[in-house]
């Protein structure tokens, strides 16, 4: 397994979730166990000496890596979704979608400024919601946080937003 | 770290999401790296013997443990959600919600009958949407199945419906 079969193993969807997008399907890549652990182990060599506590997996498709990468770390995982879903206090960060606005939650108690972060979501397009949720780390006062996804798709200018936040990288690009 | 030990981890949220329910909140368990070392040992020496080939986690809480587990007995990881979620053609399984109906789904290409399937939620109440799932897995003519949550409510007879599908475990019971 290498970078490049990992690309080819993902599903090339055109038209989803609507017309003019298309979609890079993990769930092709993560039946495969082959594939699983050549992401788990490019993950953890990048990040093992970065001395970070807990890894925030953004919902839902990044809730499949994160946790496994907090795991190898060593590190906790934290949750960040609807404040619908999260019963007890929260840190919340407001966000424009295309059309209106959504809200994204931490909870208070999972993380504080002393933690160095690592950011996960599976794939990084306008880069929207994980601008908001370096917003809301910096508002819990962060200070050092990395960024991350599976792939990424390069012009539509998501890395550029998120450089001011921390280190960004991805292991594949669309 | 003991089964008494996380079990003390989980928060007790009252009336949520709704008044008279008493929530069992995950997120202080695993932003504590023990208590997620502990868990997934443990469900690593429960299903390493059993020739499970896929793992099925279903959205969103199951995402946060089931790829793990895929990966500790490399397995594939197949996530289990809304079906206007999934970019590809899948097989999919209503069931009955308090008010009307939710269908679940699974990629077509994802799960085959020749799979051995660890069916994988974080918590179980009245289990409607686990027997969906099973249901959905029968469908598919998957032969054996492995029912897998983290915690379950004893008293909802969740366990009870879902026995003639396959072998019922969790760690905690509340």
């Amino acid at each position: 397994m290498d970078l490049d079969q990992l690309k080819k193993s993902f599903r090339t969807v055109s038209d989803f979730p609507k017309k003019g997008i298309t979609f890079r399907d993990i769930t092709t890549v993560v039946k495969n166990p082959e594939c699983m652990n050549f992401i788990i182990e490019e993950l953890y060599e990048k990040y093992r000496d970065k001395g970070i506590t807990k890894v925030v997996g953004i919902e839902s498709r990044g809730f499949i890596f994160a946790p496994v990468i907090a795991y190898k770390l060593n590190a906790g995982f934290v949750p960040m979704r609807k404040k619908s879903k999260l019963p007890a206090e929260v840190y919340e960060q407001e966000y424009e979608k295309e059309y209106g606005t959504d809200t994204i939650a931490v909870h208070k108690d999972a993380i504080s400024d002393k933690d160095t972060v690592l950011l996960h979501d599976d794939f990084l397009a306008t880069g929207g919601t994980m601008t908001a949720a370096c917003k809301l780390l910096k508002k819990i006062g962060v200070g050092k946080i990395y960024i991350n996804f599976i792939s990424e798709i390069t012009d539509l200018g998501g890395r550029e937003k998120l450089k001011e936040f921390g280190e960004v990288e991805s292991l594949i690009r669309f």
